[in-house]
This record gives structure tokens, sequence and C-alpha cells, in this order.
């Protein structure tokens, strides 16, 4: 008998699914991830591909352009590539693009971008948080003035997933500095010939490698009216806020996927490798964190699918998927901590993938919002 | 919204039942749960009016006189035990009994024991420990030796819960001393009107102080032939082995019930209780703690869930099984530490549900096989 | 080769000075412990007794009838205790009770309690908790209102250690209700012969059975106006904080002490005590987990010993005095917890060692200050 | 009033001392450490200027060409790197290779080495761990087979920390592959212009990339019979644990020094950074954490304090040295994943320290004997 690994949410047409993903990614995204990390980003023909494989935007309705699936296609890709530590793709952040189109996007916004992204001909990027202000929506400094035809986009964004390939940015800005979250729009940022509009440094991060995290500066950068997600001013704050469930449980189905990566990994390791005469899996001291490990994995399945399944119905609510987040991350710290320790000296090198991995965790208790964050969030539900 | 503490297995008929008992509890047991902490058991009567409502048995088959219900019943009942820190009556270890007989008995012991064990007019024990010897059943000293007519049993043995109130008592002995697992045998032992045996002390321990585990002595104890449980010698072992999953899960049942029920205690508490003038509830530290509680409760409940729903289809394994005692135990060990934290010098008054948790919570990680017996358990089906 | 226990701070002297403590301890204290422990108190012969050997008040000045030792005499008695898990007699608070005289008293209230105290004619209590206000001082409720001749107190305290046979209690109230801190005064109220006092009950804790911890009722009980700790109003705030690293140390002394005998016991019990054919000692779960336990007792010891030469030669403040209590507090409370663990079943039954030792242990991180308020303090100084 | 970060074992020569490491690491090694983390060595000028300065083998006799010192002055290099991050020049190791021809090495070794290492013209090192071999010594399978003139070695080995840039390496190998620890040699290997020896490559690891960390290879590489350590064949494997005392306080009191510093840049950070509204130092849950770390590296530095001055006594045992090793390294892995937490997103980027020490800490729980090893060690003790 093994760990059962089995997600009670899926059926035989997500197990074809499931195939398509590993198979792009055994052939298209693995065997480039070492150049990607060490250039900082994956490159532009990567998403391409993924876009004509039709794995962008899967839960994006057909109409326009995705893949008419829902939240558990979407759940596969991320878990594949988890259990890979595959970071270099924020597929998590493109389809949030693609879902702020989708749920708050003019039909015109709609029309345009979601073919776009789904054939991931353009890039799809965030920009929230600035140098400085952290998870704190409250204290955004970049500010959109009106002028004639639009707004002027000024200010400087921060640690973007998806920021140096990004063809299209949502950018989270003032429109009335007056205000606090009701003085808060997003303006669609078109990056391609977009004067004053400028990439920062790729960041060098601790992991992640292979994503193009980046700094992004506006000055006065001119976008038309119509680049107001929605069309209308001072919904900034409501349109981030609705859709916290689906990226909190990205992160949370990602952080399990993980620990199962890392779990059978580290299995096959310690059967094989020896220390002491014996193989390393005959330890009672390895016997048992494994015992641990593969606990908290099971424990954790049951709740992430439960998460799942209710995200599908339209029923998680922002506590519980805050919840998903926290326990996942911490706990996909631990137990990739632990890992990394069964593996000994390769644990720290990174061609193992535990050892990728752990510097891959540590961001999860940080960006999406931090544990800190996730506990206020959690602590005013009760 | 609150915390959402709706277990997915529930139905209408099942909150009925659930009235029932809690009618029970709140009526029969919890007025009288002082004395009996004192006292150190609950006396006779409270089974037999257990017996009368129909809350005994619950998940035997009422040919056998038992409720004809199934795990569901069994758990509502120890749930709500275990929220309210009355550990008085071990209804699991009845119903674990009831399940001996139900699954191993000869038809001759189900049709006697299980009527009475329904109605509680029999208390049912099983006498397993012995002194120094723990978990280890290949260690087990008490022997049934072969003599005319049938057995003689000689040994002790401790930690016996519902030993002191108990009418019949399943003992684990040795009917081939040459032979490890294949030569251990269950004897029934009625215990009235039994020469040769003894019931010990009530053993004072830290917590449960209203449960009468004891000491047993066997001393040239005659038992007929048919005392035999399922009238086949060696057969002792694979008796044990086969209830696992169904003791164990009930550990975990209890575990998570109690966490949910200090929860509750708690949040009342840090929100009327002050400290340097505002509510405890407004603290930071406070916050956290109660979400990372909270997380845990709901992270639990969907696992426990998951579990219950596969032993009433049949399905549920011993190795998830012994991960539902290990999480549940381990995490109610954690989570009432914290309770009992934020209750400050009230967490440590018995008085106070949290402080009685709190050592009550303490066997959890021992009975049942230890955390270090399960954790050998689930490494071996890895 | 095994863990040295030496503390850097013993002498000759000192080792006789134990050998003294553990004589009383070993003849006096432990043949009386359990029946203490049922009584809820040791009784004022076992007070009279420890004055008589010279065993209380040992870090007062000879001239007022104390020991004229230091803090080292102190510590030894605290550690002979704690590592026995013998809390029956608070010597900690008649302590304390003893240093607000030397240090806060006028020469009269020198003159006559210092001796009393030091041969335990009567036991010190202090009295500033109050029902529903733990650590906050702010909070004082009770009175002392200004009468003829004096004062009269009106008011209730609780989790008062000593508090059932104290024949003098410190009784902190407001002289000025109007204010906060400067309006709170020190009262030494002699409990006998006291018309409006009265002891409540002997409160049932979870551990320190053996600890006369109670309720204090004060129903306008007349005192003089000599009464008043130092003479002058409006010191009580200045006079409690004066002695916190006093008190906070000793906490941390008996946690260190206490992990110490409960390593010793399980040491012992791991290498007698079999499982599966082998002693328990040579698990490697066993041997990491004393391996950890050691080595947290060999930090700790540095630390400790640190501490207490720097209370001796006046130079420990307030911050590092409740890392002490901080510290030692929560390492034992995982310690001790490890210790019950490897214990089994035994590990949950009063009669061993280490099953009183972990109830005691529960308080230690709420009295004296809570790990919260610890925390407090320390970041404050930072 | 802060934390007091003053060593018991310091005096005034030794502040001077302290001066100067910290002038040559500011001016020499800190300025360069970027360019070093891409090379991913710190090159050979760099050592042979730490040589001319006088901070290498400064607790090497200055008979030998050393500085005369004691481990304090080793302490004090170690410390000021540790809490810069600065892991780009082994000085432990280099050293630790200096120690073993001080105490093991014959006359010419010691004539011919130690001014060598002393002035910084070779650099040190030792090759122990081979490819799936880990800390497990009996399990060598490099050979030093006897031929004309001396042995011809063949194997590999792995993570050899200062390999690319050693210009002596010490190498454990088997002389009589039918014994175990007795047949285990160490032999004394110039890399220059010594056919069959190469370098593998610098290894990619997760943090320390500033240090060559590297694979070395043997085929058939001769070295003359004067090149075994000592003389004598056999002696290696008690040659390598005589010195495992100091081997293991260096890596205790590096991480010791590394918390020290992640707490100090973590302080300033929190105060200086706001969150809602207000520095993130303000919220309690910081300062928690804050208060929990400042504890932490106080109660390490009076144990740390304690080993230093036992070692420079000659009187620190293994079983102690490997608690220092377990107990800075496990403590170094938590305090320092705090503070990254308390950095959010700047603590996920490189530029900062906390994110370098982050990844730098989580070698110290493995290599010089990894955690597991250390328990093993200090449970033979018990």
């Amino acid at each position: 008998m093994t760990i059962d690994f089995r997600r009670s949410w899926m059926d035989e047409d997500l197990e074809l699914f499931r195939d398509n993903v590993v198979r792009f990614i055994e052939t298209e995204v693995q065997p480039h991830d070492e150049a990607a990390r060490k250039a900082g980003h994956v490159g532009h023909a990567l998403w391409r591909k993924a876009g004509e494989l039709g794995l962008l935007c899967v839960d994006i309705p057909e109409e326009h352009g995705g893949g008419g699936g829902d939240f558990r296609h979407e759940a596969i890709i991320h878990e594949e590539m988890a259990r890979r530590a595959l970071s270099g793709m924020s597929v998590g952040v493109h389809s949030i693009v693609a879902h702020y189109f989708l749920n708050h996007g003019t039909d015109e916004q709609k029309r345009h971008y979601l073919p776009l992204l789904a054939r991931g001909e353009i890039v799809g990027a965030i920009a929230m948080t600035e140098p400085g202000a952290g998870s704190d929506l409250q204290g955004v400094r970049t500010r959109a003035d009106k002028v004639e035809g639009g707004y002027s986009l000024n200010g400087s964004k921060t640690f973007i997933s998806n920021g140096y390939l990004a063809g299209v940015v949502l950018v989270v800005a003032k429109t009335d500095p007056n205000q606090g979250a009701k003085g808060t729009s997003i303006l669609v940022v078109d990056t391609q010939d977009r004067p004053g509009f400028r990439v920062g440094r790729v960041l060098d991060k601790m992991g992640m490698k292979a994503q193009d995290t980046s700094e992004l500066f506006f000055d006065d950068v001119r976008v038309p009216a119509s680049a107001l997600l929605g069309g209308k001013e001072g919904q900034g704050f409501f349109q981030l806020m609705g859709d916290l469930p689906y990226e909190r449980l990205i992160i949370g189905v990602a952080a399990l996927a993980a620990m199962e990566g890392a779990y059978l990994a580290t299995l096959d390791y310690v059967r094989e490798r020896k220390a002491f005469g014996k193989p390393v899996a005959e330890f009672q001291n390895t016997k048992f964190k494994l015992a641990e490990i593969a606990t908290q994995i099971k424990v954790g399945r049951a709740f992430i699918d439960r998460c799942v399944e209710d995200l599908v119905a339209g029923r998680l609510d922002t506590a519980t998927a805050s919840m998903a987040k926290l326990w996942g991350s911490e706990t996909q710290g631990r137990v990739i901590d632990e890992c990394v320790q069964l593996f000994g000296g390769y644990g720290y090198m990174n061609e193992y993938l535990v050892a990728r991995m752990y510097t891959d965790a540590r961001i999860q208790r940080i960006f999406g919002g931090t544990s800190e964050i996730m506990k206020e969030v959690i602590s005013r539900a009760l």
C-alpha cells in the first residue's frame, strides 16, 4: 500500500487534461528550466506554446477564447508545475489577470484581452505592491491623474510576477488621492510602445529563479480613458477583493502539490541511499519523519479537495481560502525543510528537486498576502 | 460569519439523534460529572440509563439489540462527550467490545452479550496492556492454561478503561506461550462471582478523572471453553488487528470535537475578559492564535469527515485511521494548550472546561497506541 | 560520561547547605506530599519545621532573623523542591514577602515580621490578582479607604499562593481610586482574628495539588495606619516592580531544575523498560528525544547560572530575568511533555514524578506574569 | 536599554583584534562579495591578503607562522563573517586543516605547511565526504594503494569546501580496505601540477554562493610516502575524531553571530518600515517575535560563551560541542526564518542580508555532521 494521492474532484476528462499538461511540461518546460533559471525568465515562446496547446485561461469561457473549463483545470496546471518546482511561468497571475477582465472588464476589454491572454500572445501581470508598501492597499502611492483623453500614470511598483515578459499590466493606482479604498482604480496598461513605462531589473530572489519578478516604473505614462478596468473609477479595491478566494486557493493547491512532489522524491532517495550500512529509509527517525509528512499531506488533501469543490460550486468564502493559503504555505515550509534534511548534503544542491523547492517555498508564506495578513483576515471572520 | 462546524456526513435523522444525545448528556451526565470525578467512576446507573435511551451499541444491528445505526451515530456520541470534556463513560471501549463480539464472537456469544451491552446492564472492557508492557502485544504474559472444562487465567493487566465497572472483560492471554501472535487468544470473562478475579485500584491519573481506569488481577481464574472469543485458539492477534480503524478513528473524532469545544469556550472568554483596558480578543496575539486554531479545526474537519465517510463505506484503511489518531491527538494537545494560555490563571482551574480538557487531552497521544506506534504503522504503509 | 549538572556558582559551603535542604525535603516534605496533595495544603507544622532548620528567609540578613545568605541559597531550595515536583510550600512567595519587608518596610515592619517569617511562625502571601483582572495591576479594584485609625479594606483576590495558611498577607489595594499606579498601595494584613477577612476555597487546580492557592475576601477589614508597607501611600506599584528580577528568576531556576529531575527520571525509565524486545532507550526516537532534552538543559544551565551570578552581583535587569522566566517555563513545558510521552501510560499516572511535573509545569507559563507579559516586557527593552 | 551582545571572554586586546578583522572584512571582503557570489569563489588574492594581515591561522603558535592566539581569535573571525553572511572564505576549514597539521603532522609537515597556510599562499581543504556516503566515515571508498615511492590515490570526493581554490587537500582514504576505522588514513595532497587530480564543478548550491564547494577527482594520483599525515597509516579516524570539538564549536559560534546580525538588521527594518499606517515594530506580533528571538540569542550567548571558555581551557568535550552545533544551527534556522518573514517580500531578495542568511543557514544543520549525527553523538554520551 502507498499513500493515496487521488483527488476527490478528478474525473476521466480531467485525467486526459492532466496528461496533456504533463506532456507539455515534460517536453516544453522542464528541459529549458535550467536555462530559464539562469536567464531569470522563460521567454515569450513558451507562453505562446502553452496558449497554442490550450493550456492558458483554461477556466475562461470558450466564447472569450478560453478553455471553457473550471477551477479544477487550473488546479491541475498549478499542481503539475508545483510538484516539479517549475515556477517560471506564473500561470496563476496570468489567470488572475484574465479573471479580472472576465469579472470586472468592459465588453470591449473582454473582447480584446481575453483571447490574447488565452493564446499566450501577451502575458498578464498585476502591479499592486509598491516599494516599502507590502500588502497594504491603503498605502498605494501610484497616481492616475486625469489628463486630456485619459490618465497620466506616475509611480513605481515592485515584486511584479511576470513583470519582465508582461504585455498587459493591471496597475493599481489612485484616481482620487483624497480617498482611501474608494479612490483606488485599476488601469489596463499595454506595455509595448508605451512611453514613460520602464521595466526595472529582474529581481535577484533567493528562489523562484526562472520567474521574471520585476520592478516597474511609470513616468507620465499616458493611457486612454478606456484603460480603466470596468470603465468606472474607484472600483479597484472591490475588484481586488472579489477574487481573493481564487487567488489564495491557487497558492494552497500549489503548496500541497509541492509537498507531494517533495515527499515522493524523498521516499525514493531514502530507499536508495545508504548510511552506516543500511538504507536511510530504515532508520526510525526517517520513518517517523516520513510518517509525519505523509499525515500532513493526507490531512491537507481532504481540506484542499473540499476547497476546490467549494470554489467550483461558487461557495468558497475568503476566510476559508485564506486558511488554505495559510495552512498550505506554512505546512509546505516545514515539510520541505524536513525533506531537505533527509537528503543531507544533496538537499542543498540546486540540481536536486528538494533544494529548488526549498527556496521556492519560502515566498509562499509572503506573497499573495503574508501569513500575518491571512491570520488577520481569518480572525475577522471568527 | 463564523467558523462552520457542519459535518459533511450529517443528515436530518442524525440531527435528531444528536439532539437525543445532547439531552441525555446535559441531563444525566454533566450534572453528575463533578461527583464522578471525585468518585473515579460514573456508576452503573448511568450506563443503564444510557442503555434504556438507546445510546449504547448504536452501530450494532437491531437483531442483536443494538441501535441499527452506523459509525456516524457512534461519532455523534463521542463528539458530544468530548466537546464537554466528559470522559467518565468510555463509550468507545464499550462499543469496541461489542464489535469484537459482533465481528469475531460465536453465535452464542453474540446472542448473550450484545443485548446486555446494548442495554447497559453490563459494561465492557478490554484487558490488553500489562504492567511494563505497553502497546507491545508480543510481550503479553497473562496465560490461559488449558484445564478441565476450560482455561485457568493467570496474570495482571493495567490501564483498563471501564475496568472498575466492567461486567465483562475481554482478556488477551497466551493460550500457547511458545508462540508469538499465533499463541494469543481473547477470553471472555464475566466479572461477577468470579473467584480469583480482582479489580485493583482505580488509578490516580492526571486527567480523565471520572473514568474508572483500573488494574485487574487474575489468579487461577477459571473460565469455560466457551469463553474463548470466536471459539478458536490463536485468533487473538488477528481479532485485535481487525478493528483498529474503528478504534483509532474514535480517538480522532473525539480529538477534533474537543478542539471545537475548547475553541468556542475560548472565543467566548476572550471576548468578555478584559486586560489592560480592552477585551483580550482584540490583542493581535489573541487574534493570531485563534486564527491558527480555527484553521487547524477547519483543515481537520475535512479530513475527519472523509475518514468517517470512508469507514461507513467500509474502505478506511488502518494507516489512514492511524493518521486520524496521530494528527487528531497531536493537534488537540497543541490547540488546547493554546486555549489554556488564553484563559490565563482560569485555564489552570478545574472548574473551567479547558483545564479539564488539558489533562484529558494528554492521554490521547498515549492510549490506543502511542503516537510513536502510529508513526511506525503509517511508515510501514508508505 | 554523563551530562554535567554542576552549577558554576556552587562552592563547598553551598554544597553543605544543599545537603541540609535535601535532608529536610526527604524526611519532612516528600513523605507527606501525597497527604498534602489530598488536603490541598502542607499544614503549618511543616513551615515551622523549615523555620527551625534555618531553611526560610535564607537570603535575609541575620540581623533580621534570616539566614544571611544570598540568592544562591534560595536557588538551592527551589531547585531541590522543583526536581521532586514538591510544590506545596511556596517558598518563593514566602521569600518575596520577606523581601518586600526588607526592601520597602518600615523599621518597625522589618523588626516585627522578618523574624516571624524566618521562623516559619507565620506564612507570607501576596494578594495581587483579582477575579477577572489577571496580571494587570492597573485594574485593581480592591480599595483601602481611609477611616479613623487606619484603613478599611474591601475587595476580593484570587489565585493567592499560600493563601490558606498565610499569617500575613500583602494586599495590593487602591488608596486613591482616582489615580492609576500612583494610587496603589500595599497593606500588611495579619490574618488572625481579623473581622471581615475570609479565606475562600482552596482552588481546585489541574496541578500543584499540595499548594494552598486560595481566594481571599475583604469585607470592611480594618487595619491600622501602620499597616501601610513602607508607611507611605501610593508606593505599591513601585514596590511591586522593584523585585521582579528576583521573582522571575526563581521561576526560571525552578523550571530548569524540574527539567533536570524529569530528564534523570526518564533516563532511568527508558533504560529499564522494554518494548518490542529491547530497552526503550535503544530506539532511535528515544535517543534523539533525550539528546534534544539534554541539549536544552545544558544550554539553559549556562544561561540560568549567568542570571544567578548577575542577581547575586546586583546586576540582573528585569528584561533578562523575564527571559529566564519565559525561556525556562516554555522549555519546561515542552521538555516535560516529551518525558511524559517516553513514559507511555505510566506518564499519565500521578504516582509517577513526570505526571505530577506535567500538570505543575503548566502554571509556570501563566503565574508570575504570563509568557505574553514577559514578551511585552522584553520587547520594551529592545 | 538594548540587548547586550558582550561576550564574557572578550578583553581589550581582543577588541583591537576584532577591529582589525572588521576593517579587513569591510574593505576587502564585503565590497567584492557580490562578485564572488557570481564567480562561485573569492579568488586567491583575498586569501593572501588575509594572510598578510595576520588573519589566518590566528590560533596557531607563532613558531609555526601562526598568530599565536587561541580559539577566541578564531571565534572573532567567524563571528564577523557570519553576522554579515560572508561565507566565501571558509576560514573554518582552513583553520581545521592547520590544526590537523599542528596536532597530527610530522615535524616536516608542520614546518612546510603551516607557514604557507598562515600566509594564505595556499588554501586548505579536507576531502572526506564521497558521493553517496554522507557523514559515514566507515563508508569511505577512496583508496590509497601502496606503490613504489608512496601511494596511488583513486576515488572521488564531493561537497569539499575551499575545493576549487585549495592548494593542499587532506584526503581521507583507505590504506587498508579490509579494515574499517583502522584502515583509514589521511593523505596530504598538493594540488598543483598533480597529474590525475581534477577539480570538478563548483557546485550550484542554494546558498553559500561565494564559497567554492567542489567535487574532487583522483585518478591514480601519486603522492610520496611522506604525504601520510603523521607518517603512520591507519590513524585517519582518530585524527578526524580528535578535533571535533573545535570544528563543531566553530559552527555554533557562527550560528549565534548570524542570529545577532539578522536580529539587528530586522530591528532596524521593522522600526523604519510602515504597514497599515504604523511602524511594523509596533504590531504585537512583531514585538513578540523579536522578544522570542532576543531571548534565544541571550540564552545561547551564555552557552556559547561557556563553550568558548571551556575550549580555550582545553576542557570542551565532544558531546557538549555537538550540542553547540546542534542547538546553534537549529535555532539559527528558526530565527532567521522569522526574520525573513518580518521583512516580507524584501526578505526574499538577495540584496537583503536576511535573504542571503536564510539560504546560508540551511547548510549549517547538514555539514560538519548533520543534526541527526549530533543527536546520535550526544545520546551516546548520556
